[in-house]
């Protein structure tokens, strides 16, 4: 009801503020008897921690997951997973200066309207840092789909006005961690860390979109007519802080073909019903087909700029403020792990549900 | 669960197939007191049903909707609110040519692959007919939110490759309703009509985007982390038939600014705090800042065309289909009060759940 | 939310009020692939009809159930199946006398203060009428648990001061459906009918026992901690209009033995492990252990009775009223197949539930 | 799904086993704005802890609560509270005893059925430690309703074949926390405490009742059908450890009532709807009435005694065990906050849920 929780079977709920004792999830739902390990979820988080590279933020925070509950001589209970990650030297700073100061952008004046007070420690709990608590549930589900068989590659598909112009198919997705800006090109991603450091340097920031590619995903997996799939990843990827957009298939650009180019005509391929053409993006009627899930997700450049900027505070009081210190002067190569840990947590909830469909 | 419920506080429930008895809705959390009627519902009805146009399917039917119960004395009881529409001549027609044969891209071979049969005649459950109970909870949803003073303006903003290039601001949404696609400039309306009408004699069908406006809208609704209310939104409108994208205030085009030229500053007009520029739409870390909520969202070219096509059946069998009769060629000027409803669904619903944020 | 749902996946929405068009049931989550008719639904219906037999009330409905969507050629398709009842003669009466009366011991006065109108004909949503839609519900619960070789049976075990001595295991439930009073042990029976007969005859009315067990219930069904077997059943019982109280195994004569009595020993028979005893009625930490499940099910007296009785109105002024025409004198009879229904609904709920929890 | 949540708009998840780091509550949906305090908290956690007295375990632990999110300058934020309670000394013990072996009237043989593995250390998951964690979330939900003036009065009302037999309404509630038993008079308090000393000595176990009053509770909690008030309050008690049975108002004895002598007739009192008699239980139709709620909890006896006893393991061996240490020869003392809490729970979601119910 209150926002903090995602998924039916496969459910998870977050928790904690930026600069409070910690952060941490609880994942319930997870069937018994699968083996992880901090090891794994650590392993995902750290494609999300900050001061991974020049192109991030600088601030260093080790984001070490601790399992609290629910894994048993190494395998899953079946009972809630609590993951924990303590926030480090979360008293330390000074905030007097944005104590009553709504920063453009960001969400201080909305959580000051909603609940009539608010942390305004680095944003509270409106802060991206929430999303490692997304990263580290999204770490077992990648586990669950495994075992399934199922894989997920996101990465960054454009950066400002640079994008990644190679089809989908022709991707070599075993290239995406080779660079610091996640994108499976390294010619087009050198020229995007180019623009982000650039970017970096004028104190602005950029936005970008980041691509997912879903490969052998069973047919079956949505639940029309409203908890359609696609229904499902576009609030899962809106929920991103962030996020504006969200196209699968064809998307926006569909919009512009004739149904005689658009629709996907069916043929049997090594005796398995598929379609030739895949501008449905892998999902018909809400139902997954067997082919390949694809789907766009647009960033806006992040609110947070080393730049002078006018605002108003709680008073009413028109003002000027100066970001300062460290700050992410583009988001998406920390997005792709939310990303993936999104569509994953999505896709295992839709798969375990499907297994109830038929007698 | 299953995917046939939308809501948390006001919710609702959809039923029947498209060539069963009939298709209906449930409403349940509707609180008590407000005033309804049938001719409030039918009004709405009658903006989707087909035939209304010669740009839309020929197809007639009344959709005439009945009460069945929660509403005493004109009035709602705060018990479930059911609403019926009996399908007319649903046993007239012979199915048996498309009885196992999978139409592309429709819905025919993911229901078969998800639950073994499925109902053949007209698409069942996955038939687009099942959003006439969509814009009848609306239609509802729609009031209660008049008793709050929000509007909601959907309107068709492009078809195919013809844009409507006004601004949202300059538009005069009084004028939707006075052409037959339901644009609200009439010189871009007629250039629309005509695409259609082409479109429509080739057999062919067009996509294109709806966009929605709306005014009024308090702050503080939205929950965060996960049901931010953009979130919510992509998901109400990805789950409408058709949909393959959405996007928010800047959207996609957002991705190619820079922080410095996005960030929405905030300034005191009025004795109220607003923005100068709305590149959020309306909504900054999920919640509502009393700006004006709009997004757009893009509808693929019908499936349904009246061209011979290559397919396959049950059997795996290779076949060539020809669709015939009455097809929708565009669906945008029916799914414009669709757009609508399901808009008003997720803010009627967060607007209660707000009700509740703070003591 | 407003409390209309009943169940997690396989999900129940009932609607409708007493004297209004119709009442109905959605039921989501329904497996595709079951084989059910009307036929099967109103067998069940008939036991709770209104007009069975002398002891029951007079009056008379046929309670005709009509399948509205979701079952095609015999099957059910895994979308939403609606189950309507029309009421009949429901605009033929008179309710002037009792418009703005708070009847004592019915919701009426809830209601009022609940919602700030209600609609006053019959008790509207608060009759047990309702009920039926959770007996047709109930009915293909059944069938769904027949599939898995579970068994159901309900019955009369207390009238007034009147208990059947019999030990569950003893009794034959094939006798159950014999008497008019659906009490196993026809002596029992002929007691309890004279009873009940007595009570009508005085214009009141008599509380007693349902008592239900569960035959070849699986282990594994229930999902600790909130949601434990016994406590759904306890919340599907308590929801039962009239009912008072529930207990499980030894209940509340359980408190009364020492914990070297209490615990059933576990042993080993026809290479199963068993108990040797069941006062756990067949739930152990909430979930089900294999040995057959039983509980009882307190009904107080109904609330209507012929006979004149002190109340206030809305205007808060004293007044008589006298209870007229039909009246049940006692609901035993016709609650058993609603303790029965409320059963299947949560056994096949937790049943499906139970096939995810574990890899 | 899973079963460890509870509540719709103030709802918690509980998480932890019994021997691992910790156990904890996260509460989401609590309105932001209320006061409150790590000390608000603990006070409950020290009524429930174990060691507090010669007639509870002898097992020392601090439970020590941290508020880890969601409040700020000592408000709620509006945000998820998560609350921990790290275990002590949790490593120290050797299980292997026990390891494969069920005891009785345990959860060991269900847990394992269920998920094909278990944490065997102390009972894991199904230990009654889980409750700590229910108190510590009722301990905030009894904060908001002491805002809206409710008072919940839980406590011992029969131990064995010995039962408190003074009306609730002549109970003086101050005395329930003057002795160790909780039984608020002093004269029987003693004579349990002697039985209850007894059972320890012989190590044996012992059942009773805990009683529950409420005062001050508005009309229109509840919302029928499915979630009337006192369906949900048997729900959270049957959610509790050892629980076997609830009635409410007259219960289980009402079923040898005539509904002449049942019914509560409706008075005016302080210009007030009230009822001469309370038989209902302060609930009518599912919705509070105004009216004090009262209702009986029945535990067993607990299943850890100190006595051998015969069992199997996992091979299905036969076996004997031999119950040693510390053990709780009655729940009970203990067990009266945990059913304050779960009724505060209920009772704080349903009257946030009520504000929703008219216009």
């Amino acid at each position: 009801m209150a926002g903090n929780s995602f998924g039916n079977i496969f459910r998870i709920t977050t928790f904690g503020e930026s600069h409070g004792l910690g952060i941490g999830v609880i994942i319930d739902g997870c069937p018994a008897g699968l083996e992880i390990s901090e090891a794994d979820i650590q392993l995902e988080l750290d494609r999300r921690k900050p001061g991974q590279s020049k192109i991030t933020t600088q601030r260093k925070e080790g984001d070490k997951v601790i399992i609290q509950s629910g894994v048993f001589e190494g395998k899953t209970l079946g009972t809630p997973i609590s993951l924990y990650i303590a926030n480090q030297d979360q008293k330390s700073k000074d905030y007097s200066h944005i104590k009553d100061v709504f920063r453009p952008s960001h969400a201080d004046f909305t959580y000051q309207e909603k609940y009539g007070h608010r942390d305004y420690r680095g944003g509270g709990r409106s802060s991206a840092r929430e999303t490692a608590c997304r990263v580290a549930a999204g770490a077992i589900a990648k586990k669950l789909l495994q075992h399934y068989g199922l894989k997920i590659n996101a990465f960054v598909s454009s950066v400002y006005n640079l994008k990644l112009d190679i089809p989908f198919e022709e991707l070599d997705f075993s290239q995406t961690e080779k660079n610091i800006v996640r994108c499976p090109d390294d010619a087009t991603a050198q020229k995007m860390i180019d623009l982000i450091d650039k970017a970096r340097k004028d104190g602005d920031s950029l936005g970008g979109t980041v691509s997912c590619f879903v490969e052998n995903c069973p047919t079956g997996l949505g639940e029309p007519v409203f908890d359609k799939l696609e229904a499902e990843l576009a609030k899962a990827m809106l929920s991103i802080n962030a996020v504006k957009g969200f196209e699968i298939g064809s998307g926006f650009s569909g919009t512009k073909m004739k149904g005689s180019e658009h629709n996907d005509i069916f043929e049997v391929k090594a005796n398995k019903i598929q379609t030739k053409t895949n501008y449905s993006g892998g999902i018909q009627g809400g139902i997954s087909n067997g082919m390949p899930i694809y789907f766009n997700v647009a960033f806006k450049p992040t609110a947070t700029i080393i730049q002078k900027q006018s605002t108003v505070n709680e008073k009413k009081e028109k003002l000027e403020m100066q970001g300062k210190g460290r700050h992410d002067p583009c988001v998406l190569p920390r997005a792709v792990p939310i990303v993936e840990a999104m569509t994953a947590l999505v896709l295992i909830d839709y798969l375990l549900l499907n297994k109830l469909s038929k007698l």
